[in-house]
């Protein structure tokens, strides 16, 4: 059976030595967060999840959720009480504000505890990741009424929340959306229509189920301006937040999918099923822009924890599998073959992954920090800066974090040879599990072109122009430091294809959209190895800084390793990007 | 449900325009397959694939096989009337020789039923696959008395064949076997051991099963000089070949596997099960290499097959969903949305296997026809650089063949968005099967380290060389022609790429071999690149010289894609190689 160890050291090392957190006392919340707290805090989400989540991951995958005949949904076996021990554990409003009974901690220990535990169990992990998708949603445009009433039961982990935007016709395209939305006369609506791809839609997890959904006010204008945001409970609820009668919405059936089996991917049906407004009508898809960034973070960081509990485990196989002799002369001659980790093959697909996790899990937490920051600082300034951050970033932590989140799973897979593709083994599950991070919630090319489209020209490129200048700076403030050239001299390069390619999206993209259409994908990865490759510098800046350790040494190796290895491919990118959409859209649709 | 058709007009172009089949003419059994032979067969073998293997893919897939108490192994409804449809076409020996009741037909036309046979239903044409390998072996070192005994019946489809070489404790380092052959006196052998992952171990597709097992002979030496090959029938039969007594063999379980469920993977207890030596005692690995060159380029079919039946479905959802509308403006004003065939970041999907199916399928046929020669020629000039080329390329084809059909067919699946993650829609399906290519018959890695390591410099390096001169004529040869510059200026690039890549390592590995370990599958891929461009080079070359026609005018675009975008990932791969093994060996095994 696979295992899973929470990398709770190296989470301290990038919150202490790299990030310096201790200095962000001036927010509110973050004064309560002193090292002994984050220590505790996250020793003890470590422990939920490797003693209760992660032991329910492969029985999950086999049984998966189970909808009866009456339109009830059961979970795996476990999964309630493990569900409640999560709750129990206050870990559901951990960054919640106090008034609603969350601990008001940072979001930042929030995203920790996410990368941990979609590493235990993603598909367990996901009924409170909804659920906090929801609050976030409530808490920006629900009303203080629906707050109070929704806010602290779903924080106690008695009700759990889920967003219902996709129809059968109509996903990313939500200007097509046909669910309607009928007035009655108590101000609440009648709601009517079929979602689909309904995470967590119907379980026996909770009490309730908070749906929050998108639909058309009827006379609303046609496309994306006439949509609005409805909390719709699946059993109605008394002012006291007592559940009273079955509302009119239920779950139709449930996918068969390639993964996640564990969570329960609903059609749900509306049935003038009783809803209330959240926020302003017609502006429901604004509002669900607001929280898409935490939710897009959340997805980015599920690619990660694939990616870290395939590692884990294919280093144990690798440490253990006795096969071949190295290339330089037996390593355990009294044994009748070395372990296979001697092999320069199987070092390089577990070092790829190893860079990839400890510079991704940095970047995570950077932008956990610009999250905080923008919620929470009193300085308009910082707020703006943290914003056009966490703005410009999300698109590429979501992309990149999954795309090679998945790679990586796939490579530990390979790892382990013919027990790889034995489900036993549970790298399999790891491999089907990651795929869904690259297609939900917005999928890898939308987040592409929401780069490319949006984040960058916004503002004259303020924000890009930021991180441009810091990654700039940095190479440049530690350009005498020897130590550091093995990391600033390739960072340097990486960012002069990255300030090409800007470049040439700027002369090529505004006569010529298709330019930037054709050359998203490859941007987002060009700037996303960039900005690894900017974390591995901070990394081994930290790293030179600490006290010599092994720990701290294999930091360096790993790092040099992304940078002779992985950062060269920023040239690649930069060509395809360069080579435009001519090829692209040469070809008729007919002729493909 | 997804859908399949079989490539013959692309097929039948490669044939005839790149590769010239017709100009083979003096090798026996070429003369037979006149293009209307080459056309029908073809088009017989289509039909087939299409209308009998694919519309069991699906149903294969969720089926699976069972193992049921006595240790019979039933597979999914309908196989046994598909494998029978197969068999009674002649389709198990195509290429096999008339005088055991083959129709000796061109290898190379074996592989294209390989290519399409596995798009259709990859679980199912691996019996006759495995089958065919096993033929193989026996036909190069069985006895006149064992071909006559088993090559007709498993031509006729009565009998299948296996290959058993992995063991729990050993797969690729087949040195550490254990199973044991203890001499009767009849000259037979008791055969004792457990083998493991042993694909059509055990099924009822047949009256009868030929495994091909891999044992140590009592008294032989250690390691793999020790390693003799035997056949050892299910049933044992008699010299005019009737089936007689169970043989003392048995499917102990079958395997719970990502993907292939239609095909069973048994692990084989021998219990003193009376078994015949293939060939010379104590030679048994050389035995099985012989055979692994066409069983490994039978793999990376496999690979080709699963890429290209995903980029099928793909296109076809591509085509019909309708979501957004084109940057440049509404290219369906008529309807609510454009077909997402229109988005650019479709297109890239979409051209990047496309571009890859056309190239790897002319690679796959020019090295098949190298088989054809090196197995058919009475030239020994021809015959050996027809064996230079099989070997150097084979495992190129393995590798970067199921590598990027792999990729692909995960690239289709992102097409479909979150239908993609649906089974019921059959892209999951082809990503899991497309998985296994990539282990099995020695995981790419050994692919790698058999280029690198034995391949590469064997002869002094005679067969690259050859290689490299090849694609340097063709690139000089073209060099004034203005319609191929967009061809072979890349190739060109690329080519010195690789040039430089072999020299790296001719300087480098020699004294250090773990530089050639570390950089082993990048200098694959960089190869394989070139490779695969030097393919489009032919292509274009021949579709300029055809009559313009959509088709054409579709490759010359597709072969521009791959040029433009997908071979300066060559720029990459170089840097990784010369980046050298010191970050990759750095790394103290405890400290992963």
């Amino acid at each position: 059976m696979p295992s899973y160890k929470a990398p709770v050291e190296d989470v301290l090392f990038l919150l202490d030595d790299v990030f310096a957190i201790q200095s962000y006392g001036h927010l509110p919340g973050f004064s309560d967060a002193s090292p002994d707290v984050i220590g505790a805090v996250l020793t003890e989400g470590a422990k939920l999840c490797e003693e209760v989540l992660a032991p329910l991951n492969q029985t999950g995958d086999r049984q998966g959720c189970t909808r009866h005949p009456d339109g009830r949904v059961t979970t795996p076996e476990g999964f309630k009480a493990a569900y409640d021990a999560y709750a129990d554990g206050g870990w559901m409003g951990l960054s919640m504000p106090a008034a609603y009974g969350g601990q008001d901690l940072p979001h930042v220990l929030n995203s920790v505890m996410q990368d941990f535990a979609s590493s235990a169990n993603l598909a367990l992990s996901m009924y409170p990741g909804l659920t906090q998708g929801a609050m976030a949603a409530l808490l920006v445009h629900g009303s203080e009424a629906q707050k109070r009433l929704y806010l602290p039961r779903m924080i106690e982990g008695r009700w759990t929340g889920t967003m219902n935007l996709t129809e059968p016709h109509c996903g990313t395209d939500l200007g097509l959306l046909r669910t309607r939305a009928v007035p009655k006369p108590d101000g609440s609506y009648a709601i009517t229509g079929t979602k689909i791809f309904i995470s967590a839609g119907e379980h026996d997890l909770s009490e309730n189920i908070v749906h929050l959904v998108l639909a058309r006010i009827e006379g609303a204008p046609a496309g994306t301006k006439g949509i609005s945001l409805f909390v719709v409970p699946k059993f109605l609820v008394a002012e006291d937040g007592t559940p009273g009668a079955r509302n009119g919405v239920a779950c139709g059936s449930i996918e068969h999918k390639m993964g996640i089996h564990g969570n329960a991917t609903c059609v749900m049906n509306y049935d003038g099923a009783t809803g209330w407004l959240v926020g302003e009508a017609n502006r429901g898809l604004a509002a669900m822009f607001v929280m898409m960034n935490e939710a897009r973070l959340a997805v980015g960081i599920q690619g990660l924890g694939q990616s870290e509990v395939a590692y884990q485990n294919a280093v144990a196989y690798a440490r253990d599998r006795l096969q071949g002799r190295s290339l330089t002369g037996a390593k355990a001659p009294e044994k009748p073959a070395d372990p296979i980790i001697v092999h320069p093959d199987v070092r390089r697909m577990l070092l790829s992954i190893r860079a990839f996790n400890e510079a991704a899990r940095a970047l995570v937490l950077w932008t956990a920090l610009q999250a905080d920051i923008s919620h929470r600082s009193q300085d308009p300034q910082e707020r703006q800066a943290a914003e056009d951050h966490m703005g410009l970033l999300t698109p590429v932590v979501k992309a990149l974090l999954t795309d090679l989140g998945f790679d990586n799973a796939v490579k530990a897979q390979q790892v382990l040879g013919g027990h790889g593709y034995i489900e036993e083994w549970g790298l399999s599950q790891f491999v089907r599990d990651a795929r869904i991070a690259q297609i939900y919630e917005g999928a890898n090319g939308i987040q592409a072109m929401d780069l490319v489209g949006r984040k960058l020209p916004r503002d004259g490129g303020r924000a890009m122009m930021r991180f441009l200048g810091e990654v700039e700076g940095f190479c440049k403030q530690n350009a005498g430091d020897e130590a550091m050239t093995p990391f600033v001299v390739p960072l340097g390069k990486a960012l002069g294809d990255l300030q090409a390619g800007t470049m040439w999206l700027m002369q090529n993209a505004m006569a010529k959209p298709d330019n930037a259409g054709a050359g998203a994908t490859d941007y987002l990865h060009l700037m996303g190895l960039v900005a690894l490759g900017y974390m591995w510098g901070r990394i081994a800046k930290a790293a030179h800084a600490a006290s010599a350790s092994p720990r701290m040494e294999a930091k360096l190796v790993a790092g040099r390793f992304f940078m002779e290895r992985m950062l060269p491919e920023t040239a690649t990118r930069l060509a395809r990007l360069s080579a435009g959409a001519d090829a692209v859209m040469a070809m008729p649709a007919e002729a493909f």
